[in-house]
């Protein structure tokens, strides 16, 4: 019998994610990547200025570094970015299913997912606030989201390493399966005819998902018609809207207030 | 009589801001600018291609565009940034005095000040949230700021144009400026006794300024010392910190909420 076509696509992420590896730079980044002991570790290219730097994590981080010339260091590494002599490749890290994630933890259970946001500080900064909040994980798709990159590193300040960010092969998909769990679903939409708080309110301390959509296109049909509810966060003026950074914070911390 | 030191140090920095220009680029950010009737326009450098599409607002900002070929777009802007073919060289906006701008308007009035936010991107989202929760104005000293540049236009995604933001000489003295104006300044800080809830729970509808500090120091003591009563956003985790822009927006929703 041949495999439908979901199973292959759900495959085919799956083997690329495998082979996916990520180079990480900057001296913040790099340090936290050697310290974690869930990061699986390839390649370490530093100066001999940042292995100065860097002595005690890489002994911890237990990899024999490449010295090279400052000069010489041609690792890819973003474009228009700072590497500061030190870059470190590493496989993504697997932070295990959804269930493990998402179920596992102290207090009112919380996760963002995000529909479609492709710009690396935005996720960056979406992952700290996360953290900072108690979220057990961002969710995004594999396709159209933010790698787990160098730059996102940078943003995150060391949040990458600590925050669950799991990418799906479909954001419907997840969002049905977060239902199951007992996860209430509320998507942010300008448009919306309730404001946060007042969403907020009638939700208690249930399982709550955050859903957002990038800047301009928001979230898509298919996105807001699996959430459970639509809200606004309300603003003075007619025009401008939050950056997506900014919307998520002020929505974990509305919905983190529910617990008090 | 000698004048005293400060009023020599307020006369140059009033001089050095009247000499002040900058260059705003990107398509959108000059579009914006050239819309402004506010906005005094001094050169406006343009690929042919960008003219073409600026078309209705080069009408309406009244300037002779001086059409340059893309390879001898020779403009000062700021480095890794993307021009698009468009640049506009502008005086920074008059806003007129603090009490013009903090005093007028509807609803609780609601003031943001910066203390040495210098990251020109978190500036534009500070502006963009404050814009969107009708902050009056956003506050910062005229040094060890991010100044009105290009790069802080295009983060603030067109609110350059229309939310206030004031350059004062000294923060503190700018504060008890406000204090006799009827403001409260709550100022954010970590290791506040007191949440951001329970602060402004006390404080109803009354003229609010909320103090942020740049990441990392944080408020300065002279800045905490002239604060009315400081407060923290709580936090679920004990590592990670917001985002300045991320509590910004954060405290603003809190604070735009007191009014329903």
């Amino acid at each position: 019998m041949k495999k439908p076509d979901w199973v292959i696509e759900k495959e085919r992420g799956k083997r690329a994610a495998a082979a996916e590896t990520v180079w990480l730079f900057g001296l913040h980044a790099v340090r936290d990547a050697l310290l974690n002991p869930n990061r699986q570790r390839l390649r370490l290219v530093l100066t001999k200025n940042a292995a100065d730097r860097l002595g005690d994590a890489m002994a911890a981080g237990g990899l024999e570094p490449e010295i090279v010339d400052p000069r010489r260091f041609d690792v890819p590494i973003d474009e228009g970015s700072v590497h500061q002599g030190a870059a470190l490749e590493v496989k993504p890290l697997a932070w295990g299913s959804m269930e493990d994630v998402c179920l596992t933890g102290s207090g009112a259970p919380l996760v963002v997912l995000l529909d479609r946001v492709t710009d690396p500080h935005n996720v960056g900064a979406v992952l700290r606030s996360a953290e900072v909040f108690g979220a057990r994980a961002v969710v995004a798709p594999l396709r159209h989201s933010a790698p787990e990159t160098g730059a996102l590193a940078k943003t995150a300040s060391g949040a990458l390493e600590r925050q669950p960010y799991l990418r799906v092969t479909n954001l419907a998909e997840a969002m049905e399966q977060l239902r199951r769990m007992g996860f209430t679903l509320l998507g942010l939409d300008g448009d919306a005819p309730q404001t946060l708080a007042g969403a907020l309110a009638g939700l208690g301390t249930r399982p709550l998902g955050l859903v957002l959509g990038a800047e301009g296109p928001g979230l898509r049909d298919k996105t807001k018609a699996t959430c459970d509810a639509l809200a606004k966060i309300p603003f003075a003026r007619g025009f401008g809207s939050l950056n997506v950074s900014n919307a998520a914070a002020v929505a974990l911390y509305a919905a983190a207030q529910r617990a008090d």
